[in-house]
């Protein structure tokens, strides 16, 4: 995304203060405390212009949000949108995706919203793909046994990298979709700003769920009876 | 694929008799005695020629197969290169793929291979793939609680709506590659004649390997607290 630089950034963000987490490592393994409730915690990561995040949170009172943007000139929309509705159960942090477990606990985080991440076109770049290996089993690290990732994309390319990505890194893929719009899920989805504008021009969007398979091991490559089959 | 008319066919195939089971049903719960040992029993469902049945059989003298085709024009090539070859782990069943609890008890079939399967491109036709729903749960009725199915493509939208299907009817999908043949799967891969003519010609090969989840149900459609994310 181009990002348009914009006057008074800073000043805007500060009037939204209440939303704004200044330093999420500091909230680390309390983030319930934080938040004053028992509820579970979400995060999204890349939240962009917050269109997607702002009506999550008020749809779901009784979960947590956590907003992670990385861009100032973006999140600052994120917030005054989040502050217009007055919404009370999300928080935005200007952060990159890198450090997350700087932030979040083991378990702390029960799912993990990806949406229309940056495809990194050029293979060299992959390993900056947000569910490249490195990151996946970076979720793994704040999300409990039973956590989820949501991850929706228009680009096919990022869309097929990331269906061989999940199950190498332990991760069960369910309700997988390449035309979201077209299928059951579609009444129940929440629409990003870019997506809008996406699958109005008649893209198909593409979603998958993935599950944290318990106790899974990475595969060794060992000899079997089967010679054909010796490839896990 | 187009079915030349081979003259003698019927003789050419009693030529190969040994190789010929004229009647799966009557070994129904008792394949392990018409292999005479205790070796697993895997089915490779529409063998056509059986370059890769033939080849696979061989590579792993330990596993019983059963290779199903419905052609007799096809089935006759595939029987007479498993003779010439002296197979004595596999045998050929000229049967449709519609009836197989007729054949198999539950569980009998460790492993089901299903390679460039018809991919019935018209939607009103998408009943008749072999990885929609009827079938893959007809499958677990004849494969074990750990029992798996191996399925390639150079068909992408069969491959996409596999994909769909599999997580639908409680399969978890390991090891999918969209390029098998530039993947890290292409060293013991067995190619059918299918996939050497169009792999030459420069088409990727899709692959995936699906596992029965153990202890899965479908998922009910019910409310959550959650609003966007009641879906499964």
């Amino acid at each position: 995304m181009r990002i348009r630089k914009r006057k008074n950034t800073d000043i805007r963000i500060e009037r939204c203060g209440e939303l704004l987490c200044d330093s999420p490592q500091k909230n680390k393994g309390k983030w319930q405390e934080f938040f004053s409730n028992n509820n579970p915690v979400h995060l999204e990561i890349g939240c962009g212009k917050g269109d997607f995040m702002a009506e999550l949170a008020a749809r779901n009172p009784h979960i947590n949000y956590i907003a992670l943007e990385k861009e100032k000139d973006v999140i600052v929309i994120a917030l005054e949108k989040a502050k217009k509705a007055e919404l009370t159960n999300v928080v935005y942090c200007n952060n990159y995706a890198e450090n997350l477990t700087d932030f979040f606990d083991k378990g702390e985080i029960e799912r993990i919203y990806l949406n229309f991440s940056d495809p990194w076109r050029k293979s060299r770049h992959a390993k900056r793909r947000l569910t490249s290996e490195k990151f996946l089993f970076s979720y793994k690290e704040i999300l409990p046994e039973n956590g989820s990732i949501f991850f929706k994309t228009d680009n096919r390319p990022l869309f097929d990298f990331s269906l061989e990505q999940f199950p190498l890194c332990g991760f069960r893929l369910e309700n997988i979709t390449f035309d979201l719009h077209n299928s059951e899920f579609a009444k129940d989805n929440i629409m990003t700003e870019y997506e809008r504008n996406f699958s109005e021009k008649g893209f198909p969007i593409n979603r998958l769920e993935a599950y944290i398979i318990p106790d899974w091991t990475p595969p060794e490559k060992e000899e079997t009876d089967e010679k054909t089959d010796n490839i896990t």
